[in-house]
């Protein structure tokens, strides 16, 4: 029996604008025990990217046969390229006993939802929709109605909350990371993540459980 | 509407000898805006005892009628005397938006979780069981006999940890204490905690809920 304890798959998402690319960055920076996931790609390296740390960049074949081959916890296509994140590459570190990280869009979270039983899904939202907005436009080289489009489809995008475990606002990046770094200390102390101990009801099982 | 954020509840509950006695003083202590709820007895106070401060001091007459009223959370019997958890008291605290923690025994916790569809039932784990064993034995006077009762019931006791939400094992206060804290801070960040803006799918309440 594999006694280590299964790490966490901790899936990081919200709206663009609602700054989950910062909060990820500090998280990390802050908890070296935690690892990104590495997502697959079939679009070309930019300047300076490294094929297993920014990306693992594939062949349109490669990726196809690893979709055949059901190894993503989700994939899409954007603009002709293929993106994803390869379950076995997830599933190596959690079984390591080690956590994963996820920062993925709300489409891609949904779908790794579907794909796995397990994860801890945190919702960052903006501090304010106006916040959001302002966001949005600093970010500029958009025209006003594509600005529109993407404001309306972020407002849009937040009722997906309700399908997550955990809401953050990002108000102050160091109060969020605070409360994401609370969220994974919480988990680890959830009875239901002790499952095998408390079906069997075995005391000695539960012992072990409780106490490797 | 009222639209303040109802406080949690927060149970912390374990075997005797576990120190939740311990972990619940430090967790007061660092933290002002919680407060301990005052149980109701029967008993005579004991020098120094302050009424309303270590607890309520009724008549038989006055608790009888109290849980007759259905006014308590859990109440029990102890040889001869009444003990309980006023239900009146925890809902006004929680009302007003403050966090109440009872720290209370097994027996008592698992009525609470009959009586409230709310609440965070937190089990205090001892290090381990030679550790509980010897620190029932350090309390001294008892029989050898009573202390293999205490210890052989404690040991049963554990297996109740499947009915609560979070297992935290006092290895060190400090670090025990810190993942209360976590846990309290989690649970803030709940979605299921903003279940009218969810049900309700309406967006302005979605996010009145999110944003108050």
């Amino acid at each position: 029996m594999n006694n280590k304890k299964r790490g966490l798959l901790i899936v990081i998402s919200g709206p663009s604008g609602a700054g989950k690319g910062t909060i990820c960055k500090e998280l990390l920076k802050n908890n070296k025990d935690l690892s990104l996931s590495v997502s697959a790609t079939t679009r070309c390296p930019r300047n300076g990217e490294i094929d297993g740390v920014n990306y693992y960049f594939l062949t349109r074949e490669e990726f196809e046969k690893r979709i055949d081959e059901n190894d993503f916890l989700e994939n899409a296509e954007v603009y002709g390229n293929y993106y994803g994140t390869p379950k076995s590459n997830v599933e190596e570190t959690l079984e390591n006993g080690n956590d994963v990280i996820l920062e993925i869009d709300i489409q891609g979270a949904l779908k790794v939802k579907e794909n796995t039983e397990e994860g801890v899904f945190i919702f960052i939202l903006p501090p304010s929709m106006e916040e959001l907005k302002q966001r949005i436009i600093k970010r500029g080289s958009e025209t006003p109605e594509s600005l529109m489009k993407r404001f309306k489809s972020a407002y849009k995008e937040i009722n997906f909350v309700s399908k997550y475990n955990y809401a953050v606002v990002n108000d102050k990046v160091d109060v969020a990371v605070e409360k994401l770094e609370a969220i994974i200390s919480a988990e680890k102390c959830r009875v239901d993540r002790l499952k095998h101990s408390i079906l069997d009801s075995k005391e000695d099982l539960i012992h072990e459980q409780l106490y490797d």
